[in-house]
């Protein structure tokens, strides 16, 4: 049968961001061991892109209260990675102001390829600034316009010229922050991306609400987008991402393997998946559907009434009226 | 945003088939509670209509076996629902082969309005002579085709024109049942349905091997199809169905009411998930992805192997080349 997406496209990258976006869910708490047999599954699977964390100023957040992912210093790396097989490249990613930009070497002395810069449509200014220094010391660089189901429209296509005019980035990310997108509203706004960022690579990073971050993936892909996160076993903030085994699944690439991922799953994530949830839930779903920050879903999962979903969905409708 | 498929569309029918499709992962065998209390949600929902089993010969099968839904006797229907409210159709299934159409009473004197007949390509003949039966006894019908992904095109072609030139049929589904097809994949088969079936309704039943159970039914929904398939949840056979939660909350017809759906999640389906597994897990993404019949993996998920998820694949693949 017919299936243009799937065919072999060899500008299609895959970002795995299983330590990163997964870290969200237990504050980057991962054990060494876990974080190594992550990044070899990754780096053998053939995947081209390997997130392992968050790139946060020590002066604001304490490491007492993080694993080391939460600040990816060159030192947290080469302990972690160092002595390790190197064949994909290593992204972390900065928030706009959670950074402090005098504390990133040059990418010569760095085990860092990428850097992604996450942010809102109002900072972009800020985004901008923050990705021609880093672009400026050697990196790859990305911006990642988070919450973009959020986004008004023409502050989105100012935000988008303005990265095409003013910006050295290599790739800007498509967020659905909230997995609120169905795939035809993946499809427009891929398609202005496409149209304004004539000179840039797309990417899209997709959240699992509605289990929809795989097809709305596979729907970026049939869109030309060529940079695509995903995590194993779909782990990160909430409901979750893009599951990386059924990306690897779908993709023809002959250079992605995706048995190394089935054996981490097995190794890793089954006992994972007893100590800490995410992945589609009814609260999820709800604040998905309705279009919200998961941040009251991730709360009521952390409750006594975490099956409440009845009070739950009035509550947030209601609060939707006022 | 643009986003046609959600537009209102009256024609639009959603079947729910919790308790048929739940049914095969438990041998039908649910509390007279738990299937009044589903029927009700339903029933308050809006939902169209709702599956409550299987027609089974009960020469065949025995009733010490499998609860009374693999029956679906006049007798225990009208036990499990005759006092309750019934804004929705009944529907049942029956399996070419397995059903006694001696029977099956005239629709007057019935709880059920519409009875589906599962069949595989190969079997046509029989499927529209069976639902020509039942159609002459006053029911509504449906032809659901199984495994269509593994249906030879030529042979498929066939088959939908014979139901067009000799079928009484109201509704001809398209069914998943490998959770293999991908949007594109659904798109091609449904514009086909659609194309040769010019005076039928055309349905859609999903399966979730690859979390694509909800936005395959979305594509269904935008090539024209008007029959979908849900349960609640996505309890179904192995990997599971589209939720219906979901497609209730993507469908703007204001006659759907996601509360007593929320409510029968919350307090039924907690405990149930907890007593019996189905839904997504890597063996089930494992079948789905090869385009294979989940019969493996369920054997699997019930062995003391059941996260052995390399040697399975490497078994499954072995063996295909072979």
């Amino acid at each position: 049968m017919l299936l243009g997406s799937q065919m072999f496209r060899k500008e299609i990258k895959v970002l795995d961001c299983t330590i990163r976006d997964g870290g969200l869910m237990n504050n980057h708490k991962f054990t060494d061991d876990f974080v190594r047999n992550v990044y070899t599954a990754v780096n053998q699977a053939g995947v081209d892109y390997i997130e392992m964390g968050y790139k946060a100023d020590e002066s604001q957040f304490d490491r007492s209260e993080f694993g080391p992912m939460k600040f990816c210093t060159e030192n947290d790396l080469n302990r972690l990675l160092g002595d390790l097989e190197k064949k994909c490249k290593i992204s972390v990613m900065v928030d706009i102001g959670r950074v402090d930009p005098s504390t990133i070497v040059p990418k010569g002395e760095s085990l860092v390829d990428m850097m992604r810069v996450a942010s809102y449509v109002k900072d972009i200014d800020k985004a901008i600034d923050l990705t021609n220094q880093i672009k400026a010391k050697g990196y790859e660089t990305t911006i990642n316009i988070m919450a973009v189901s959020h986004a008004r429209e023409q502050e989105l296509d100012e935000a988008l010229q303005q990265i095409e005019n003013e910006s050295g980035v290599d790739v800007v990310y498509l967020v659905d922050s909230f997995g609120a997108l169905y795939s035809e509203q993946i499809a427009y706004m891929a398609q202005k991306y496409k149209t304004i960022l004539k000179s840039r690579e797309v990417g899209i990073h997709t959240h699992n609400n509605q289990q929809l971050a795989f097809s709305n993936t596979i729907e970026a892909i049939i869109q030309n987008i060529n940079y695509l996160d995903a995590t194993i076993l779909g782990i990160g903030r909430a409901a979750g991402n893009c599951p990386l085994e059924l990306l690897l699944g779908f993709l023809k690439n002959p250079k992605f393997d995706l048995r190394p991922i089935l054996g981490v799953l097995e190794t890793e994530f089954v006992r994972l998946k007893e100590e800490i949830e995410w992945g589609y839930t009814i609260p999820y779903m709800i604040t998905g559907s309705l279009d919200i920050h998961p941040r009251a879903a991730m709360a009521l999962r952390k409750s006594d009434k975490k099956d409440d979903y009845t009070g739950f969905y009035n509550k947030l409708t209601n609060e939707a009226n006022v």
